[in-house]
């Protein structure tokens, strides 16, 4: 049974209010129902998660191990670093970027932040005026839509091509305003699993070149392609040289989504602007982050391979358990990240009811695809990042559930 | 010799400049001198340091010890905690509040976050529209400032009276206008380590609750008040509810700055909406440094008091060192945090000046008082956070320097 009461709970189904006195910048964001979603599953008890994308692995052995070794060994690993880090890990970060093909300087180019959130959240903070439009493919993740709101920017959606959620070029020309300040891009892609074309990244490199546009890059997934292909970084393009913020993220090629670190990578002068914020939102990231985020960095590498090639299982197992549903998903094959956008078939439903019910009535916890921006809408994304179990159990009960027929009642 | 190349380093001397692009909140930031000052001593080499808040201790070793475990035993450690923080530390932080008089409930009105700063930030961007005015004391902790701006408010600078730095209640009256959206308030207080008057305290939530005012309370140094008194805490007054957000640090009480970790409490009405800026900026605090302040506070609380015997006995030294330089020092003596604000006998002199010449010619850093707004102007604020040894070694040279009349060449 649909309860209207939890609807309401949920601030992501439209209700949009004003508390007194608070600012409109604050006003004019919804609360995440990635973040919604699960609080509200705890209240109902049992549910089976396909929603927050938090993989099930834990951090590397090694890295803990290093962690505890200075924390131990080292007096100053409870104290503040500089603000833009650790000179040692700024260092480990500018050789790993410039083993991927992009050149950063550890010294001026570089801020290490609490996660890549906090990178993206100051970035959009640092180019983005009252008023300014951003744009952005859609659907997307939710946090970057909050992040342009937070900043008083206008969200400016393009649609991603459906057949296989790949970026349309021309939309995006099209969209371009004298107002456009950014694009905001994450490649691979929360929450389509998409990974982007060279070209069509190139092509947007030169749509910002001509227009005099930032590129805000969320590159938090860049390890995580299956199928043996690549993902393009336009960290790599020197021609974006002084224009693109490139964020890059500890938290899911380590299993370290809770050490909440992350970098940034821009050139000097947009560095200098974003430290401003930096220091008075965080003054540092957590030493002791920086402490297991430089040991990932030094430490045996075999960790990622493991996570990738685990994720690639839990790939290929969701995509067979949705092909058994056809009745019920269709879906494009996710070709990076760990989520995917099943398109339900059940027409006249929006997804946050569709969402509501799955987790009433199946008790599965999926993201309304409307969270993610007007063309989630008629979606649900669900997360493969969980274990093969948890994902075989939540099949097994939208099959059970779906086997009753629920839409026909 | 002044060296201007520095100085024009340093953007805190009033350089303000706008970089192409880059939104007004952030141009109109300058970076605090309290981060550039140490950043310029790293490149001069051998100074000594009475500028930063660090204080000398190592986190705890019970700590330390407790979060090793905690990272080798649980799986979930290194993973995203819910978005207000972990549940038995947010009940910890109650019970601790509750303690000291202050009832908040754990599931609606506390938030862990990064540090104090990040709560502090979050507070200022969700209340303090563009335009509005804010009232801040004069000297003042210069991120106060930062976030200000950064939500595109007008500080107003409010006089402490210069015997003794305490609130100037009918000056803070007369400030208030139709704009004033709130008051940015921290006790005991950085940088002139005042401990404010309860009566004046109270005199100041009255002119809140008379002109519909937000109180933001940055409550750091709550522990740390010296010669037997007490800190009174505005979050204690009934009447605030709903209008004051305080905000508290593990940083300074349990000597753990690099962690990253403190809290917010307020109402859960203006909770529920600086969350949203909070799932924006950093998703949640970092597991790790949530796991070391639930050891902190459920762990032996004799750290605090060495802590804060410690701080006493440097307390009086830089006192008693100050007090051998009466021709150049005139102070306020401290009674809570590990500041104070030297007034330097040398007029005609800025601060900025005199911090850059003591730190090139006698190799000591301290902060232009200016940085803490215009009444921070002919001071310097001393740290005495740091070891014994290091506050004798700066005097010594101080008095060195000044035995050669520099400001008389």
């Amino acid at each position: 049974m649909m309860n209207s009461g939890s609807r309401s709970a949920l601030v992501a189904s439209g209700k949009k209010y004003r508390t007194r006195g608070i600012s409109r910048r604050v006003s004019r964001i919804t609360i995440s129902a990635i973040k919604e979603m699960p609080l509200l599953a705890s209240r109902i008890g049992g549910c089976v998660s396909l929603g927050q994308g938090i993989p099930s692995f834990p951090t590397p052995g090694h890295i803990v191990e290093a962690v505890c070794r200075a924390l131990r060994d080292d007096p100053d690993s409870g104290k503040y670093t500089l603000g833009p880090g650790m000179s040692e890990l700024r260092q480990a970060v500018a050789r790993d970027l410039g083993a991927r093909g992009i050149e950063a300087d550890p010294d001026r180019e570089i801020c290490i932040t609490v996660g890549a959130m906090e990178a993206l959240s100051e970035a959009v903070l640092t180019v983005v005026e009252r008023g300014d439009e951003v744009i952005l493919p859609s659907p997307n993740y939710a946090s970057h839509i909050e992040q342009v709101l937070l900043a008083e920017g206008v969200p400016v959606f393009v649609p991603l091509t459906r057949e296989d959620w790949q970026l349309d070029v021309e939309s995006i020309r099209n969209a371009v305003t004298p107002r456009t300040k950014a694009i905001v891009l994450c490649n691979p892609h929360n929450p389509t699993g998409a990974n982007f074309a060279e070209a069509d990244l190139r092509a947007l490199a030169q749509i910002a070149l001509e227009n005099d546009l930032f590129v805000i890059s969320d590159e938090t997934y860049d390890f995580l392609v299956y199928d043996g292909q690549r993902c393009f970084s336009l960290s790599t393009l020197p021609e974006l040289r002084g224009r693109i913020i490139a964020t890059f993220s500890f938290s899911k090629k380590y299993a370290m989504t809770g050490w909440r670190v992350g970098y940034v990578y821009a050139s000097e002068e947009i560095l200098d602007q974003m430290m401003k914020i930096h220091d008075a939102m965080s003054i540092c990231a957590p030493t002791v982050s920086q402490l297991a985020a430089l040991a990932a960095l030094q430490g045996p590498q075999d960790c990622v391979e493991q996570i990738r090639a685990a994720l690639t299982r839990r790939r290929d197992l969701i995509c067979a358990r949705l092909d058994r549903l056809p009745d019920a998903f269709g879906y494009v094959k996710p070709r990076g990240a760990y989520y995917l956008m099943a398109r339900y078939r059940f027409p006249g439903t929006d997804s946050m009811t569709f969402a509501l019910r799955l987790l009433h009535e199946a008790r599965v916890i999926g993201i309304p695809g409307a969270a993610f921006g007007p063309d989630g809408e008629n979606h649900i994304r669900f997360s493969f990042g969980g274990a093969e179990e948890q994902i075989e159990e939540a099949f097994d009960r939208m099959e059970r559930w779906f086997a009753g027929s629920p839409f026909s009642r």
